[in-house]
This record gives structure tokens, sequence and C-alpha cells, in this order.
């Protein structure tokens, strides 16, 4: 299985996959391609998320601090109802997302 | 951060660093160049491992099944107590994998 691979054609919508799962952590592919987060809230998760974008580039914004621009390799840990929101993804190419839920 | 960055020039030993870790879960980043397993044995490890390689190469092999190269972006589970063994690593350039111990 390659984190490459696999990329669906329509990308109207953001997909989400998950690879593993069980009661302690799940891992997910996310692609998106110039999507972001309704304009009308924030997510307010009850797990941290670890997060990696692994091609393409994004932008996320937060209740309470700076916002981060995220390239290819970078990556952060989104605290537990640490408010956040995707306020872009690159519009031109697909942006593949890994996150680790803990 | 960036899983890229920060690489050590001196990479005689194989790096592990914790990205993240509380009692479900450790993210990992490992870099290799050159690296195997000791020959005299396998891992067998109590909790699965998720592995992706971010950069470069390598041979995961196993005791009970066919051996599996690893180019950038593929990804594998080693269920616990899975006996495996990093064959070999690509000796030019260094080996950036992505572990998730859960």
């Amino acid at each position: 299985m390659n984190i490459f691979d696999a990329i669906p054609n329509d990308l109207s919508n953001e997909i989400l996959e998950s690879l593993v799962e069980n009661k302690n952590v799940k891992i997910e592919r996310i692609v998106s391609k110039g999507h972001s987060s309704p304009e009308s809230g924030w997510y307010d998760q009850i797990h941290n998320e670890w997060v990696m974008v692994v091609k393409g580039k994004a932008k996320l914004a937060f209740d309470n601090k700076e916002p981060v621009i995220l390239a290819e390799g970078d990556y952060l840990t989104i605290e537990a109802h640490q408010k956040h929101k995707v306020e872009w993804t690159d519009a031109d190419k697909e942006t593949i997302w890994l996150a680790v839920h803990y």
C-alpha cells in the first residue's frame, strides 16, 4: 500500500480513509483539493490529532493562536479541544494528509 | 516541525526520535542509512507498528512470510509479535521512516 496511490479523480468532496483503527488510535489518510472547513465553525475534537502534510500545502487556523501554513513534511499536534479549521488547501493539486488520532 | 529537517550528519548509528508519546501510542521518526537489523535475531514487539517510508528505500524481512521492499510512500502494519527485521536500507542516502506504535 502506498500513501500516494489510488487518489480518486473526483475530489469534489474531501476524502477520508482509515488505514488503521483500534480502540486507542486511528491512522487516516485525508485527500483535499482546494477544500476548507465550513465557514460556520471550528473543529473541536475529543482526541489529540497528530497531522503531517505528505504532499501539497494547507493553512490551519486556530481560535486562540496564530495560523500555520503546512508544506510537505510539516507536522504538528492539535491537542484535544484545540479549536481549529482548515483555512485552505492547495487549489491546483491534491493535498495528502496523514492524521493520527490518539 | 518538518519530517525532513534536522537530519544529523553522523548517521553511523540509526537515529530514533519520539515525536509523540503517551500511554496508547508512540509516533517516531527513524533515520537510517545503510543500516540493517543485527544478524543474530528478529524483532519481536509487544505492540503493533504501522510504518511508512517517507524517503529512501528499505527491505523488511519476516520469519514466516515473503519480504517486502518499501519505497517512498509505502506503508504496512507489523502486527505485535510478527517477527521481522530490516534486511537493508538505501546505502547512498538516508531513509526516513515514520513509525506509529500502538
